[in-house]
């Protein structure tokens, strides 16, 4: 038996109907009672702002395996997953979350952005703009999303440096700096680009230090969560020159409150938290669960399971 | 002795300090006088809108080169020239143009030109949007920038189209479509970029027909020349949905007149024809200028030499 959250309402309705017929769904709210949990065995976490699933575990004695239809599953994280399995839709919007960086970098390094300001005063204001060919960038992230943007940065002639938990040999990149690291690592680089799960390692990661290393024409981009960058630091140094501008889908607080100066600091792009979400994700979202779900039936061993230890699915 | 048309103003000043010292520079404006022109050998056209070459070249018998400090030539073109060689500037623009077009499609397929709309207002609206990878477009014009646009839409996994003057086979593509075939082509595409030079064959190359074609969710991009596409038809189509919408560097008049419907449309981009204008580019124009000029007085074959029939160089 099998019991899935309510999906979210801002988000296209799911394909439940690709999961096989002989296994019981339930969909559940936020407070299921105890009756529709009795005898689940699998929870299928569709909402990714669900935050109460260590309550829950422990009114669900048999459950054994959760799956997030989510990357990030920091807000998942609780001492009851240690009798558990936890997996996550990893792969899904490797592809779709390098074309967000891609297309905002060069908005920026392109003028785009500022044509279309000057586009809405009818302004034909000629300008020379930047190259993405031949500059250097920093990524933070080395799970699949981190490296499908550094490996799609590369294709464009990007010089790219990983930056991950620890300091290591990689065989795609050559090396990984260790984040601890990332203020001297990012001295050298045009761009930094954030794609890594929320841990304690990475929370306020991105303050003061390092955005004075990305130097005034450095450019920031946060695809991973919010509080990998501390907010007032970031409106400080896009206030003052610190750096040239920010390409933001995730915020400490979502949706960004109405109130945060991100939304009208020029040369920021604030996005809703979206760069992975294309039209049809929820298809291949469900999919990832059915492949498992029939490894799972069969007794085989899933793909894409978290260390509840480290936040993410460990290459 | 070497004559150089007064620079553009709207440009950055040529470092002309890069031409060697034993060449005699002489700086003319529009109209020249005769004096100025007596035994001038080289005509360096720096003004990318210089457009009264023939009666110059008949008041300067000594010219047996003309270099244009631009790709597109078409303002040079006149029977005059079948006594000079004519080259350009190929190459110098072919990857900032290429980062252009992939950076406006990419703003168009990922929402961003939505999301900044939408942050004028502090609103945070979800959606999902596209993915560039696994679309198909067609590239229009064969030359460096055409193929480097073509190549680095390859490289983000977008299968490409060649269309050129004639149907051939290719080397790097397979094969190249020819234009008087474009109606069918665009019809199996999701993206039609432009990037020819403007030539009888390519003058009004796309009206309503091919706009049809391309269809609901087909996007237009042009950074080639204005006058290859029907303005008028365009703006019907972005008007009635027929297309989805539109990048344009160029234009049939420019500046774009601010009366013009371009600047107000939803989902076009109005940029002023400035897609490979990077920082630092006079400076590069220039020495594919010197590097020529070395050639010339070493008595050895120019690059870039461009077939005055053709109206660019041939591959």
């Amino acid at each position: 038996m099998l019991v899935v959250t309510e999906p979210d309402p801002e988000l296209p309705p799911p394909p439940m109907e690709l999961i096989p017929s002989d296994v019981t769904v339930v969909e559940v709210g936020a407070t299921p009672t105890d009756e529709q949990l009795t005898g689940a065995q699998v929870l299928y976490i569709w909402d990714h702002r669900f935050a109460e699933l260590g309550p829950l575990l422990r009114r669900a004695p048999d459950v054994r395996w959760v799956h997030a239809a989510s990357v990030g599953v920091n807000r998942l994280l609780c001492p009851e997953l240690a009798a558990v399995t936890l997996t996550n839709s990893r792969g899904v919007f490797d592809i779709p979350i390098a074309e967000w960086v891609i297309g905002a970098v060069l908005s920026h390094v392109k003028g785009l952005d500022a044509s279309l300001a000057l586009q809405r005063e009818h302004r034909w204001q000629y300008r020379t703009t930047g190259r993405l060919a031949g500059t250097r960038a920093a990524v933070v992230g080395t799970g699949s999303i981190g490296r499908t943007i550094a490996e799609r940065l590369v294709r464009l002639d990007v010089d790219i440096t990983l930056v991950g938990r620890a300091a290591r040999e990689d065989p795609q990149f050559g090396s990984v700096r260790a984040s601890t690291e990332l203020a001297s690592v990012t001295a050298d680089v045009d761009l930094l680009v954030l794609a890594a799960p929320l841990t304690p390692a990475t929370t306020a990661l991105v303050g003061a230090e390092v955005l004075r290393a990305l130097g005034p024409r450095g450019f920031l981009v946060n695809v991973g969560r919010g509080p990998t960058v501390v907010e007032t630091d970031l409106v400080v140094a896009l206030h003052s020159g610190t750096i040239a501008g920010a390409a933001l889908d995730v915020f400490e607080v979502e949706p960004l409150p109405a109130e945060s100066p991100l939304w009208s600091i020029p040369n920021v792009l604030v996005s809703p938290h979206m760069s992975g979400d294309y039209v049809g994700f929820e298809v291949d979202m469900v999919r990832v669960f059915t492949d498992n779900l029939g490894r799972w039936l069969r007794g085989e061993p899933l793909h894409n399971i978290v260390d509840p230890a480290l936040g993410y699915v460990p290459n």
